[in-house]
Order: C-alpha cells, then sequence, then structure tokens
C-alpha cells in the first residue's frame, strides 16, 4: 500500500535512495555482519560463524512490507530481523548473531548511515547553490535596485547585495550542518543497557573494529543521549529555513507587478490545470513548503530528548522518521532552489522601472564591498 | 522506492489504505466523474460527453509512482492527471474534461474524502477505548490505591477514577474531533480563482450536484481558508495526545517497582533483541511516540495559515501530508492503546502493597461518585 | 524587574489587565474565598470563619514581585500564598482555609476565570473586524480585481470576495474558540489527588456552590485530563492565524507596485526610524508576527497532555504563561487587524490598472453570490 | 501592568536582569553613544556632537512603560527612543544622531549584546552541572544498579554510567551553543536597506570601530539572514532538552516505589499545598517544564527564517520574545539542576534492592571504562 500520491514530499530520487527499503535492510545487515566480524576478530565469536553470518547478511532476501509489519507491532525493527536471520542459520552461527548488541544499536548505527549518505547528497546541492549564487552575486553587485523593507520600498541597494545574503545564508547553513553531521552521526554500541556487557572486556576493542567496518566515527554509546541527533535535525531544519529565504524573496520578485526576476522554465514545472499562461514559481513552492514543515519536525525531536533512564519510551522511536522527512524535505528544496539559482532570469529593465518608480534618492552605499565581504572566498 | 522500514508509524492496514495510492486516485477520478454529471446535468456538457469522462475515469489505470515524480515537479496532482485522461478521451470528452475545476479543487476534495474516511475508521477504535475504559473504571471505582501527584505518593484515590479520567479524556477529544470534521471536511469547488465562473452562473447548482455526488456536505470555496484543516489538525493532535496520556500511566504503573497494572500480552509485540525476560510497554510506547509527533505536526499546518491571496505558496502544498500522517499516528495509537484497554491486566494485589507502602492515611473521598459524574452514559 | 520592552508583544492594555499580577492574585483570593463560603454552607467550617477569610482575602495586600520569587521557587503559587493568609489568620480561620482544596484547585480557577475575562475582549474585537469586513465585502463585491495564485496573475474575482473569505475565516475561528472556551475554562476542584477527600461527601455541593461562587461552569476535577486547555489553545492559535492571512494579504496589496489596498494612517504607527517617506503595514506586522509564534505555543501546550497520573511533572506548569501569551498575542493582533479592517484604503484605480496590466479575459464568475453565501447575516 | 505572577518561568535574577528593561535600554543608549562616537572619529560627525550625544546616551532617564506602549504601536523601539533623544538634544547633536543607521541595527545589537550576556550566566552554571557530575559519575561508577530500558528492569548497570550520560550530555549542548553564540551574537549595521549608504563610503571603517565599542564581532548586516539566530535557538533549546534529560531520570528515581536518588532538601521547594508528607521534584519539573516549552519556541523562530527582501515582515519581530523566554527557561533549568546535581542524595541501599528484586543476573559490563570515556578531563 504505496502512499506515494499522498505524501511524498517533493525530493529527489537520490535522497529517497538513501531512506528507501532496500537502503534501511543493507545498513542493519552491515551491522550484523560488520558485527560478527569484529567479535570474531577479538576471539569472543568463531570465526566460520563469523563467516557464515556475513554471508547470509550479502545473500539474504527479505520482504519489507511484511517486516516493517512485524516491525511496527514488535516496537523495533531489529526483533523480526534478527528472528529472520536465526532462523536462517546454523544453530552455532544463530548463536553467534547479534553477540552483545541490542534494537537501538541496529536502529542508530542505520540512522547514522543514512544521516552520512544524506548529508553528502545534500551538500552537493548546496554547493551548487553556493557556487551559482556568487556568481550572480558579483554580476549584479552594482546594479542598483530599490531595497524594500517590510513589504515597501525603502532605498536603492545594489541588486547583487540580495543573492550574496542569500548565499551568505545557504553558505552558513551548509556549514553548520556539516559540523553537526560530524560530531552526531557515529557509532551506536551499548548492548542491552548501554554498558558493552557480555563481551568479555573487550567492548572497546570491538566497538573501534565496527566502526571501522561501518566507516563511522567510533563513540561512547548515545542511546539516550540524543542531543546529537537534534542537532542534526535543527541544522536542517535551518538550512531549509535558509533556501525559503531565498524562495521567498525570489517568488515576490517574480510577482507580475513586480518582475524583477523568475525562475527558470522547466519542463513539467510550474504549470496550471486551469490557466495555460500561468509560470508558477513551483521551486519556491518546494522550498517554502518544506520550511513550513521544516519547523515542526525539528520539535517533534526536540521533544523527546527528556528520555527515560537507557532507552526512552516514545522519544528516540519518533526521531527515525522525522529526520528521514527533513532531509526528504532539503534535499526537494535544495535541488529546486539550485535550479533556480543556475537559472534564475534577472529583468533588468524591470529592475530600473522599479526603481525609478520609487522615486527615492540614494546610492547602493556599499553594497559592492559587502557583496564581497558577505561571499568571500565563494565562487573563487 | 518504498521506505516502509524508515518513515512507516505503527498504524493500521486500515488507514494505511484510506491514504494509499488508490485511494487516493480513486477520489480524484471520482472528482472529475462527478463533475462532469454534475455539469451535463445542468446543461454546461453534453452528456455522451460526461458518460464518455465517467467511463474512462472507472477503468483507467494509472502508474502511482510515475504520477507521484511528475506531480512532485508539477507542483501538483491534477495537472499530470488531467493530462493523462485528456490524451486518452476523444476531443470533444477532452474539451469537457474538468470544465471550471482547478487542481486545488481535485486536491482538497480528495482530502476531504480522506478525511471523512479516516474519521470513520479512528471513531471507531476510540469508541472501543471508551467502552473498555468506562467498564474498567466502574468495576475499580471503589478500590483504594495510592494516587500520585508529580510523580510522588500523594493521597489515596479509588484505582477506577484515574481510568474514568482517561476515559472522559478521550470521549471529549473524540467529540471534538467529530465536530471538527463536520465542519471542516466539505466540497471545495472553485475553479481557478474561486470565483466558479465559465459557469454560466451556474456554479451554485453544479457545486450542490456534485457534493451530493460526492457524499460531501456542500460548502463555498475554501481555498485559501484554512481554518477548517487547522480545526481537524488540532483535534487530532488533541486526540493523540488525550491517547498518550493513558499511555503514561499505563507505562508507568508497568514499571516492575509499580506493577499495578500491564499491557496485555500480544503475539509479536512488547519483545526485545536482547533480552527475553522483558515485556515491554510498546502499545504504550506507539501512542507516546504519536504523542510527541504530533504537536509539531500540528504546528506546520497553523504556521501555514496566512497564506496569499487566492491560493497560497507552500503552504497548502504543506498540508496534505502532515494530515495524513497525524491520521496515520492516531490509527496507531488508538488501535495499541484500544487493545490495552481491552485486555489491561490489573494486579489488585500490588495495588493494595504500594498503598500500604505509602502509609498515607485518608479515605478514597467521592472517588466513586466522580466515576459516574465523569463517565456519564457511557458504557451504559 | 520588568522586561516590557524586551518581550511584551503588541497587545492591548486590556488584555494586559486580564492577566496582569492584580487580576491573578484577586482570582486566587475569590478561590479562598468563595471556598469558605461554600464549606460554610454546607457546615464544613463554621461561618464566623468563612467571614473572616472572605474579609482577609478582600482587604490583603500583597506585594507580587515577592511572592513570584516564592512561587517559582516552590513550584506553583499557592504554597506561598496560603502559606501568608494562614499567617494573617487567627487560628480557626488559618485552619478552615483552603479546606479540601489543593495547589493546582487555585492554579487552574485563576486560569479558567482569566480564560473567560480574556476571550470576552477578545470576541469583542473579532466581532468589529467581522462587521467592517462584512460592509467592505458587499461595497466592493463586483469591482472587477485581478485574482492572484501562487503570487501570480491567474484570473479576475470580485475584489470583495477576497475579503469576504477574510470575512468567513474569522468568523469561523471565533466560533471555534467561543464553543472551547464555554467547554473548557471550567470550575476545577478535586483537591490533592483529585478524590475530594475530606470534604464529608460534600464535595459536590461544595463544588457546585463554588462554581456559582465564581461564576464559572461546574464541572469534575481536570487536573490532569487537559484536551480543554488544548482546545482552547489551539482555537486561539488558529485564529491568530486566519488575522495573519488577512494581513499577509493586506501586506501584498500594499506593495507599492500592487497599491490596491493599504492600512490606515495611524498616529504613532507604520513609521521608519531612516526613511521619512514610508508607510509600513505595522498593523500586519503584528498579526503576521503573532501567527509565526502562535503555532508554538499550542505546540508546546499539546506536547504536555500526556501528564502523569494525577498530576503531571511539567506539563500542566507549562500551559499558564503560554496560554497567557495567546490570549496577548491574539488581543494585538485583533485590535490591529480590526483598525485596519474599519480603516482599509482600497484604491479603485489601481484595481482596475492592474487588472488591465493582467490582460487576462474573462468575467467575475459568482463572485457576488459568493460574497452573499459566505457572509451569511454578517452586518446584517 | 507586571504580570510576574501569570508568566514569569522559573529562572534566575541574574538572567532576569540581563533582559529587565534597563539592560536593554542600556544596550540601544550604548549603540546610539557608540555610533556616534565611531562616526566622529571617521569626521562623519562632529566631535562635539559625539560627545553631547554619548553624555545624553549616559544620562537620560526614560520610563520602559510608556516606551514599551509607544514601540509596541510603532512596530519598532528604535522609532520612539530615537525621537526621544532627538527631542533632548541641540539641533546639530540631533542631526547628528543615528546616522546611517536604522531601526534594526539597534534591535539586533541590543539582542547580541542580550545574548552574550545571558550565555555567560547560563555557562556558568552549565559548568557547575558538568562539574558535580562529573563528581558523581566517578563516584558511583561500579556501584551495579538495575538499568532500565522502556520504563522496564533490563540488565546491570553502574549507577555512575547513567550520571556520565547526563555529563556528556549537558557538556555537548554547552559546546554547541558557545559555538552558535560566538558566531551568532555578532554586529548589526547595515542602515536603512542594509547598503551602508550615506557613510561616505566609510560604513566597513565605522563598523569597526563600532564593533569594538560595544565589545561585540564585527561583521556583515545580517538583517534579514537570521540563521545564526536560529542556530543559537536551537542550541539553548537542545541544552533545555538536555536538562530535561537528566531531570526526567532524578524524577523517576525518586518515585517512592524506586527511591535511588532524589532531589536535596531546598528551603521553600517542593513542599505541597495540601500534603505536608510530600517532598515533590520541583528542581526536576522546573527543567521538564522548560523542556515541553522550547520545542515550540525554537519552531516560532524558524518558522520566521524566509524573511522577506531587506527586512522582514513579522519574522524577526517575533524572534527577540521567544529568544528571551529560552534564556529565562534556560537560566531556571540549569540553575535548578544544578542544585540537583550538587545535591543529589543516592540512597545505595535501594539502589542494591531494586538490582536484588530485577532478579537479573549480569554483570555491569564496561561501565566503569565507559564513564571514563564519556567524562574525558571533565571534572580533573
Amino acid at each position: 500500500m504505496s502512499q506515494l500520491l499522498r505524501t511524498r514530499p517533493a525530493t529527489t530520487d537520490g535522497m529517497l535512495a538513501v531512506f528507501d527499503d532496500g537502503a534501511t535492510l543493507r545498513h542493519a545487515l552491515a551491522f550484523e555482519a560488520e558485527l560478527a566480524r569484529a567479535e570474531a576478530a577479538e576471539g569472543l565469536i568463531g570465526s566460520a560463524e563469523a563467516e557464515t553470518i556475513a554471508r547470509l547478511c550479502g545473500d539474504i532476501i527479505i520482504d519489507p512490507a511484511a517486516l516493517a509489519a512485524e516491525a511496527a507491532l514488535a516496537g523495533t525493527l531489529a526483533i523480526p530481523l534478527v528472528a529472520r536471520l536465526r532462523k536462517a542459520l546454523p544453530e552455532a552461527a544463530a548463536k553467534a548473531l547479534h553477540k552483545g548488541a541490542t534494537s537501538q544499536d541496529i536502529a542508530d548505527v542505520i540512522l547514522a548511515c543514512q544521516i552520512r549518505e544524506g548529508h553528502a547528497l545534500l551538500a552537493a546541492d548546496l554547493a551548487r547553490i553556493e557556487t551559482a549564487l556568487a556568481a550572480l552575486a558579483r554580476r549584479h553587485a552594482a546594479t542598483p535596485a530599490i531595497g524594500r523593507t517590510l513589504l515597501q520600498d525603502a532605498l536603492p541597494i545594489g541588486f547583487g547585495l540580495r543573492i550574496a545574503q542569500w548565499q551568505a545564508n545557504v553558505a552558513d547553513a551548509a556549514k553548520r550542518l556539516g559540523h553537526e553531521v560530524e560530531a552526531g552521526a557515529v557509532l551506536q554500541f551499548g548492548g542491552a543497557a548501554g554498558t558493552r556487557s557480555g563481551l568479555a572486556g573487550k567492548g572497546a576493542t570491538v566497538a573501534a573494529r565496527l566502526a571501522a567496518g561501518l566507516d563511522l566515527p567510533n563513540a561512547a554509546p548515545w542511546q539516550a543521549r540524543r542531543g546529537g541527533i537534534a542537532g542534526i535535525a535543527s541544522a536542517l531544519a535551518i538550512a531549509i529555513g535558509c533556501l525559503g529565504k531565498m524562495a521567498r524573496d525570489v517568488s515576490l520578485l517574480a510577482q507580475n507587478s513586480v518582475g524583477e526576476a523568475r525562475e527558470p522554465a522547466v519542463p513539467g514545472r510550474g504549470g496550471s490545470s486551469a490557466m495555460a499562461h500561468k509560470r508558477n514559481p513551483t521551486g519556491c513552492q518546494v522550498a517554502l513548503s518544506a520550511a513550513l514543515r521544516a519547523p515542526g519536525l525539528v520539535a517533534g525531536i526536540l521533544a523527546g530528548l527528556p528520555a527515560e533512564e537507557e532507552r526512552g519510551l516514545g522519544g528516540w522511536q519518533a526521531e527515525g522518521p522525522a529526520l528521514a522527512e527533513l532531509f526528504l524535505l532539503a534535499a526537494g528544496a535544495a535541488e529546486a532552489m539550485a535550479t533556480v539559482a543556475e537559472g534564475l532570469e534577472i529583468d533588468e529593465a524591470a529592475i530600473a522601472r522599479n526603481l525609478a518608480a520609487a522615486a527615492l534618492g540614494g546610492d547602493i552605499g556599499e553594497s559592492e564591498a559587502l557583496v564581497e565581504a558577505l561571499l568571500g572566498d565563494a565562487g573563487r
């Protein structure tokens, strides 16, 4: 029972793939395989069992819909998944499987891997925006235009200064997001109560090997310490909001009675089912819609921070879907605004006409210098 | 690219079906078919064309994934859907299709239909809870138990009084939701700018026929007047929060050192991948997780109320997914708590033991009378 | 240490007075006085003691700043307040004071009284808006204007149709708010654990007398059943959002390059510290700012619904300030938009000019009939 | 009309002072004084005028209530403030005042200064918590206790491991907050449209001098680029949520039937108006209440990111009160939890009793090593 038509936000195929069933399962199976290898290397389980486990994890085919239904009932993906794997393994390997691990270890490792993959895609689109806007800002730095405050004509600005502000906004947000992902998307491996018990005192070395195998930074368990996830979520929402700022401005500039800039024409985008003449700012709509939804998704994650004891009841379970949705929204907004940035149609005649109509004296001040100050090395 | 494992909340198959692609398309096609019939009845299009349209809407098979991708690009479902229908129709019928309608008319009609169907399912589970809790509350109305405030032992209460409060909470929330759905899930039919132009002055009668055909209350267009949707969203979140209140209490009562009540055992629910002895309050987890996510989803819908002019840019597009998610969360929470209510295991010995341990004198006051005052006729 | 300059939203003096220290204390003292009278009437305490208590409650002067500091420490206003009253009373009256009541009874009664007084003020300003907009909508019902969707010119509308949509939006929101206040702002009287113990079985009659004395509807205790408060908060936010919708449109219409309508000039409002020529849409700013803050305030209240057992830890304590802020924001927005509605300057020449510039054919459809359908009896 | 009793959260006197009227006015007047000095140093205004302005800014006495009312009407504090200053100055100085500045420059500079002062206070209380928890964690690192997941007994942990997780949570949050404040609380100086016009090309040097005079990092204007403020708000909410996590655990441990730890007794805190025997976890209540309110306050700030053009209508005006409230809530929560951390009463007998009752075998794994890994150098 797919719900594509109802709940799918405008997003990218790449980001959908990061969070789809195949990827989720792949990370879960990689966890079990790498855990077995790490434990075998430390002599906690047999090498033969580890290889049997790793092979199964590479080969097994699982129906996501059936697993999802069982997971929704069980309250966690790991329970039905581990049960399936155990059933498919010989007894010794079945016993060796998942040793010292718990459901949340898998869930958080999946999340950390998806965050890193999702961030890589997103960072690329944000970089496209930064580059395109830097060029536009420099090109129009000295073009006199009417500046507007509180939706009213104010004083002249260099048209590129507005664009440089968009650029700096996105660049700052991208930087914050990178830091949060680096700090927060890390290995989770603590076992049932977060103590790494049952590992003969080798929990730290198993963790180090597991982290290396999964290509995640090593870390102490964080199963009920969720500030890192909240930091990532907040940084995503800020990035979305900064894309929304650019979208707000473009959509205002594209009003028929303003006409200073408009989105590029994209086949299949921006039409109307009733009015053939319209060219709707649909890319901006994508970003603005995302910017309306993101704050509440973050609020839900923040509200879950006061988790109970060694594993919260309800809080961390609410994080995963919200974080995935934030990535999907961010990807849609970033891709849409990258397209807008790279193809923005700027109408210098309209800019001049509106400035003249404002009939407000004054020069553009230090717009050009501020453009350079805001951009720094961007686009060089 | 399904995302069941990442984003699917614990919900019911029934509610998933209300919002799945098939249902979404069915409502969209019903809109076009009923619109054609209504317009033919008013002489605005030919009867033959209307029948051709209605037949196609009953027969056409559409790939949801392809349509979803086009809709995400176009910014609305209607544009690629109407294009497909037109392509499949003879010229005269193609011209008669979608007459006087616009994308948002379809989108809002789909939403209104899904709200009504989703509400019917939800109301049934809420009623199950009300009935089960009313019986439990009466049965334990006079059972002395320690009451707790601010997580500390306070004074004795009748154990059933706590349950009667759960019941009244859910009953009030169900009533509010019913009113909001009745008032807000209504026909949307306004055309491109909400004026019902192009209908030869027969817009009002077309609307009346269309509403009857779709089994929706008739209404003036509300394409940028979204208070009704916000009211439904708020009522859903309140219902979820009230289910969360019951879940919070059950999970506290089920703590090992309290032990006064616990969820019934449900096969496949509440286990642990690491600890065979555990019986986790997974039904409560479902409701509490929903209660953490719902407030932010509502905030997103409320934030979209200041829509621009005759159709907002970003706001109403953000509503549909959030509202669907609220229904999915509510259904999961209601079904989980219905199971809990119907099978709640109450341990009278533990209740007595904890009361004795509190060593706080006093009677249960007017607990029994308050139980009756809170329940009213419920469960009679 | 007043924080007027930092935290005071644009609001009305009347609404500030509803929630100020004097009013808060007055309701708290009325609770103790009326409780004593009700209990004396039922023979639970002596009449002389009741009169002594009532007299003190009418006469006592309390420093709010000192009380606030103690209340913040104690976690509740009632503890230091009752302590002061007891200290000022003879022993017998001191013993009779607050009999069968608890801190939250006072807190919730204060809240219920403030909600009702706040709602009365707000309803009056919402009614002003409804009346003014109804007249404007009828006056301009047939004035052809360009309608705009997604911030782009769409098709003609009657200018009054847009205004009638604002009117219906506000009217619906006012109606919802009235219902929620009527249902949710009611007597709270349950005692320490919500059982009305220690009242010799006369709790119900004491409650009835207390409710009458306080002019509140009688009700069963609701100390951990907070759906009613959440309903009021949601209805306030929806009303604010609907005012924000009107403000969004007015601010867009007031753009220099659109010029179809603008706020009336109000002395002291809308100037600029840097640009003497500007006439900023400051009334709209007030409403839009409120509409940005309200959703999060509601989310916080919704998040507190899963309260623990007989009195939650953190949840209900978070409600009061958020609800007061919602009323202050609503009052500011309603007063600002009432002024805008009553003095809106509409420029018919600009409307005609923009319609001509759009160069889009078509009539205004059934705009006039829809205006009447939306307004109903409003303004008649 | 003070509203202390209704809206004042539990907070510290120090933090109230940071955001009170005196501080707000002091920063505003410092801005005008330092701006005049900077401009005189660059030869843009006369030195005599600058000194006259600076002297007035040091001497003037302003009634905050009157100014607040005018500011609420005007939509900005700067307009009535500058008007008062101008009225009190000789003509030449009046003309030199506020040269090249705009309302938002003052508003954002005030905000930046208050953020830095508020952060300094908050950081001190967070450091107290980190130190106290580090000592507690080490002391109890090897104390076997039952770990709990999903509110159910799980497996043994070292009691100090739970505390070390609290410590790391708070330490990470404090670090994030420090970075965000450093990056985001910076000079705003752009003038009417953000171009630094009217300064004869000396805007950059004036800005540098002004920043130095105000002891703020210099920066390019950010009047409609609000990601930095959103980052600070998010970091505050995460810190509050992490304090809430500790509070959640302490309140669960303090339940009568658990009894493993409880808040220290603080005179005036934690009593009950109805039950003399109670010792309520009121410090935890303060933190948990703050943790419920903070997410929505952040959501409101995030929602304002898509600001319009050179100065948004509604968005940035909504930031100030929300950010101040976040600081007040954070200060209250941090102070309360510092007191809890420094005086936490741990009952080793109860810990042992509950562990024995759980009757679950197993050791505490690598709890001690994990305590050290989490704490790092903290408390050394």
